[in-house]
C-alpha cells in the first residue's frame, strides 16, 4: 500500500465533497489498531467454495400481511435464501459488478468490515467489479456523492472501529422527490446493487428502495443488521453487528466501577447504558458483570410500574443492604428508560401542551391544569429535573426528554426517599450516589473477534446475494455458536420482518423493533439470579477485551442464551 | 486452595470487623480475571538472589532541610540505599519477621501486587513471618482491625485490580492521641515493620510514623508510591503505580470518542479526567492520543491564565476548524483545572465570605460587595454555574468546588462565545458539546503488565528493606526502561522528598507533589505538536489494554520521555 496515497483520502471520481476525506493512515496507528489490520478474518466454508442459492418457502410478514402485500407488491412473500455448496459457481452471472454501500445511523463497532466483506466478495468472485462509497449516509444517495473504494484505501480500515470510511448519516429517503434522487443516482452510477448498512429504519427505508427500484431498475438492494442496541433481530438473524463490541466495552467499564464501589464501601454507582428503545444492552450487561440492581424498560412498561415503583424498587435493595453492613453498590439503568414508564410520557404531553399556550406563572397556579396524576408525579420529581422539564425546550417548544440525566434524576429521588426514612428512624446508613453514563465510548471501538468476523460475513454474504440477483433481503448468518467454518449464509424477506403502523391516516412499514422478551432466555436468567445478585456481592469484572488468548472469542450471553448454548 | 476458606474471608485472628469480609472467590471470577492470576511475576534479578544492601551518600531535604531536620531529627538525612548482588545472605537477621501493611486513600490498579511482593519476600527469605493486612486503611491501625494474610487469601488477588483485598481509608494518623493508638498496634501486634501504601500524604504519614516508633519502638516503616494521579515521583521513584493502567483505560475511551467524533462529524466532546492537583493524567492520555485541544493546569497557572483566557483559546481552535469544515473535536481538560486559575480561587473565597456573613438579595445587590474582578468573572459564568455556586454548599457553608461540571462550564462558556460570534457574523459553523468524566472506571482496572510486574517488585522490594533494617525510605524501583531483569532496587529517604509548609503558625512537613513540569519532555513533546493536532486530525486510538501480544508491555509516554528513551 502506498500511504501517501491514502493520506489524500485515496479517492477517486465522485462529485465535489464538502467535508474534507481523511482516509486512514496506518501509521499513525496505535500498536493494538495496527496489529489489528492483518486480523485473519475466517470465512464460514459456504463461502470459500463454489456455492448456489437454495430458496426456502415463501415468507409472509411480521404483522398485518396483507397490508404489507399491499405497500410491497414487488418483493412481498419472498422466500428466504440459503447459500449452499455447488459443483461450480457457473450458475452466478460472469459479469462485472456496480455496486455501492451505504452507512446508516449511528455508529456500531464492525460497520468496516462489512464494506470489506463486500469489496472482498466482488474482489474474489466478480473481479473487475467497482464499489462506490456512498458518503455520510443516504444524503450520500440522493446528493450522488460517493467515492470508489479501492484497496488500498479500505486496507487500513480493516478490523477498526468508527465509521469514518465513508461516514454515515441520519437522512431518509422518504419523500417521492427523495426517491427520484435515488433513482437518478443508481442510473447514472449504472448500479448493479446497492447495500444498506442500518438499523431497523435504514432497513425498512432499504426495503422501499428495493421495491421501488424493482419497478424499472436493475438495481438490487440488500440489508445489513446494524445497531449496537441489539433491538434487530430474529430467528434468522440471531444478533445485530456492534451489540458484542458495545456490551463487552460497557462491561469492562461496569466491572472496574463495581471493584471500585466495593473497594471504597461509600458509593452507590448509577450507571445509565445507551439504548434508548430497547434494554438489551442494559441486560447484557447485566449477565457479564451481576449488578446489585438493574432495571429493564421492558420489564417496567408491562408492569405498568411508575417512577415512584422504581424508585421504591431502588430503595428497598439500599435498605436491605445497609442492614447487612453494605453502603454501596452497582446500578444499571437503561438510556430509554423514562419512555417506558406511561405516566411519565402523560405528564411530558401536558407539560407541552400548557407551555405551547398557557403562561406559566410563578405562584403555580399553572399547575392546576395537569391531571392528578401528572400534578402528582411533577411534585414527586426533583427540583432540578422540575426546572429542567420547564426550561429546557427543543426547537418546536417541546420538552427534551432526552436530554434528562435519568441516572442524576434517581440519585436524587433515592436520596430524599433515604432521607424521610432517616429522619423516621427507619435508615441510618450512609447513601452516596455517583452518575455515570456509558454510550459514545462503544459505539466506535474496535470489535471484537466476533463482530469483525461476523461483520465481514455479513457482508461477503450481502455481496453474493447481490450476485445471485437477489434484492429486498438482509444479509442473514446464522449458527454462530459453532465454529465459524460452520456457519450459515443467506438472506431474509426484509418484508417478513415487517408490520404497519398507522401515521397520519396512513399505513406506514416498519421492521418490529426486537424487545427484551419478559420469556425470552436472556431475561429468565436474569429474573433467577438478580436477588442474589442484590444482596449477595456477585460482582465480574470482565476486563478489557483482549484480541488473543482467553476470552477472546466469547459470544455474548443474550446470543448464546437464545440459542439455547447457555443455560 | 480452598474457596469454601477464601468464600469465608479466609480470615484469622483480628479484632471484630464491622463490614462483612468479601474475600474474592476465584470461581465467580470472568475468564480475563482468573487468566491474570497466573500470569507470571518476573522479578529484578537483585531480588532472585542473595543481596545487600548499599547505602548511598547521606540525603537532604527538597527544601528547607533545617526544618526538615528539625522535625525529623531520627531519620532525616538518611541515605538512598540500594540493594546490590552478594554473595549471601547472611547479612539479614535469621529471624521470624511480623510485618503489618496498609492501604491508604484512593485506588490505584496494582495495589493487590504490592501486597503479594511483600508476603512473596517473607515466604521466599524470612519463612514463618507473619503478614497483617490492616482493614480501611490508617483507621485499622489506630484501630487494631486486621486479618492476618496466608496465601489462599491472597492468591486470587495475584494482578487484580481494586483495593478490596484489605480496602483502603482516607484518615490520617496525626494528632498525638493517633500515633499513640498506632504504637499501641505496633506493640500488641509485636510488630517489626509496617508498609504504608499510599500517595504524597499517606507517604509523609509513613515518615512521621517512621520517626515516632524509631523513638522507642522496633516498628520500621516503608512506604510505597501509589497514585493513578502521578504526582508522586522523583529521580528514584521514576512513577507511581496505577499511573499507567489508569490512563491506558482513560486513553481506550478517548480514543474511541476521537473515532465516534470524527465518524459522526458534530459534536465536540468534552473529556474531563481525574487528576485534581496535577495534570499528569491529562498530558499522558494527550500523547497517547493526540486530542485537538488539551488544558494542562500547570500550564494556566504558570502563564496566570483567566477562565476568558482558556475559553478563547479552545473558541479560537473551533473556529479554525469549521473554517476547514471540522464542526467536531475532542478536548481534554484536567479536573482540577478550576483549582489552576488564581481568578476563580479570588472568586470562591470572597462568596464563601459574602454567603457567611451577608444576605444575599435577589434583586442582587450582594454582588457589589465582589471586588471588581471577581464580579466580572462572576457574570462571565454561565447561569447555571453561577446556581451551582450560590446554592450548593458543603456542610462548613463552603461553595462545593469538586462539584463543578468544569467540562460542562466550558461547553456553555464556548457555546456563549460562539452565538456571539455567530450572530456578529464571523462563525457559521455547527457546535455541539458533550460532556464525559473518566475517573472511577479507570482507579480499579486489571492492571498492566506494567504495573502488575512494577507493583510486586515494588512489594517484594519493601519486604527486603524492612528485613534490612531499613525505614523512614520509600520502596523505589528503577532503570524501568530495562528488561525486569535489570531493574533498580533500594530505597529512598523519605525526608529527602519533603518540604515545609507553613499552617496555622507552625511548619508541617510535606511530600512535594510532581507537578507537571513545563520545561520536562513529555510537556515540551506535547506543546510542539499541539498546534498540528489542533487543526489536522492526528488522532490515534489506543484500544483496550492487552495482556498478551502487540504493546502489552509498553510504557506510558510520560515514563519514555522522562527517562530519555523516546524522543
Amino acid at each position: 500500500m502506498t500511504p501517501s496515497l491514502v493520506a489524500n483520502g485515496g479517492v477517486a471520481a465522485g462529485e465535489a465533497v464538502a467535508a474534507p476525506v481523511t482516509g486512514r493512515v496506518a501509521a499513525v496507528y496505535s500498536e493494538v489498531q495496527s496489529s489489528r489490520i492483518d486480523h485473519a478474518l475466517p470465512l464460514p466454508s459456504v463461502l470459500t467454495k463454489p456455492f448456489k442459492v437454495v430458496d426456502g418457502p415463501a415468507s409472509s410478514a411480521a404483522g398485518n400481511p396483507d397490508e404489507i402485500a399491499k405497500l410491497f407488491p414487488n418483493v412481498f412473500g419472498q422466500p428466504s435464501a440459503l447459500l449452499v455448496p455447488s459443483d461450480s459457481d457457473s450458475a452466478l452471472p460472469q459479469q462485472k459488478l456496480k455496486i455501492g454501500v451505504v452507512l446508516s445511523g449511528g455508529q456500531a463497532p464492525g460497520g468496516h468490515n462489512v464494506i470489506s466483506g463486500i469489496f472482498d466478495y466482488l474482489q474474489d468472485r466478480a473481479k473487475g467489479s467497482t464499489l462506490y462509497g456512498f458518503r455520510g449516509g443516504p444524503a450520500g444517495i440522493m446528493k450522488n456523492k460517493f467515492i470508489e473504494l479501492n484497496s488500498e484505501y479500505i486496507y487500513p480500515y480493516r478490523n477498526q472501529g468508527g465509521f469514518d470510511m465513508i461516514c454515515s448519516g441520519r437522512d431518509k429517503i422518504e419523500t417521492p422527490e427523495q426517491f427520484k434522487q435515488a433513482e437518478e443516482t443508481a442510473v447514472k452510477l449504472d448500479l448493479d446493487g446497492l447495500v444498506v448498512i442500518g438499523g431497523d429504519d435504514s432497513n425498512t427505508n432499504a426495503c422501499l428502495l428495493a421495491e421501488n427500484f424493482r419497478y424499472n431498475l436493475k438495481t438490487r438492494v440488500i440489508g445489513c443488521p446494524k445497531t449496537i442496541d441489539g433491538d434487530l433481530k430474529c430467528k434468522e438473524v440471531p444478533t445485530s453487528f456492534g451489540f458484542d463490541t458495545a456490551c463487552k466495552i460497557y462491561a469492562e467499564m461496569i466491572g472496574n466501577v463495581m471493584i471500585d464501589a466495593r473497594s471504597t464501601g461509600k458509593y452507590y454507582h448509577f450507571v445509565r447504558l445507551m439504548g434508548r428503545a430497547a434494554s438489551h444492552i442494559t441486560l447484557e450487561c447485566a449477565l457479564q458483570t451481576h449488578p446489585n440492581i438493574t432495571i429493564i424498560g421492558e420489564e417496567v412498561a408491562a408492569k405498568k410500574q411508575t417512577l415512584k415503583n422504581v424508585t421504591d424498587y431502588i430503595v428497598n435493595i439500599i435498605l436491605k443492604r445497609a442492614d447487612l453492613g453494605y453502603n454501596y453498590g452497582v446500578i444499571l439503568i437503561p438510556e430509554g428508560l423514562i419512555d417506558f414508564i406511561p405516566e411519565v410520557q402523560n405528564l411530558i404531553a401536558e407539560l407541552n401542551e400548557i407551555l405551547a399556550h398557557d403562561v406559566v406563572d410563578e405562584g403555580g397556579l399553572w399547575k392546576n391544569k395537569l391531571t392528578s396524576q401528572s400534578l402528582q408525579l411533577f411534585d414527586f420529581l426533583p427540583e432540578a429535573i422540575q426546572e429542567q422539564l420547564m426550561l429546557e425546550r427543543d426547537p418546536h417548544g417541546n420538552v427534551q426528554v432526552a436530554k434528562i440525566e435519568t441516572e442524576k434524576m434517581l440519585i436524587q429521588m433515592v436520596e430524599t426517599d433515604l432521607e424521610k426514612r432517616r429522619q423516621e428512624g427507619s435508615y441510618n446508613g450512609q447513601f452516596k450516589g455517583q452518575s455515570h453514563f456509558f454510550g459514545y465510548e462503544g459505539r466506535c471501538g474496535l470489535p471484537t473477534n466476533f463482530d469483525s468476523t461476523y461483520c465481514y460475513a455479513l457482508g461477503y454474504g450481502a455481496g453474493a446475494l447481490l450476485h445471485s440477483g437477489k434484492t429486498g433481503v438482509i444479509s442473514s448468518v446464522g449458527n454462530l455458536a459453532a465454529p465459524v467454518e460452520e456457519w450459515t449464509v443467506g438472506g431474509t424477506a426484509l418484508t417478513s420482518l415487517m408490520d404497519v403502523e398507522r401515521r397520519h391516516g396512513k399505513f406506514k412499514p416498519v421492521i418490529k423493533k426486537a424487545m427484551v422478551e419478559l420469556e425470552g432466555a436472556p431475561f429468565k436468567k436474569f429474573a433467577s439470579l438478580r436477588n442474589d445478585w442484590a444482596i449477595n456481592n456477585r460482582y465480574i469484572s470482565p476486563g478489557p477485551i483482549q484480541f488473543h488468548g482467553p476470552a477472546s472469542n466469547a459470544l455474548s450471553h443474550t446470543l448464546l442464551l437464545e440459542l439455547g448454548v447457555q443455560a
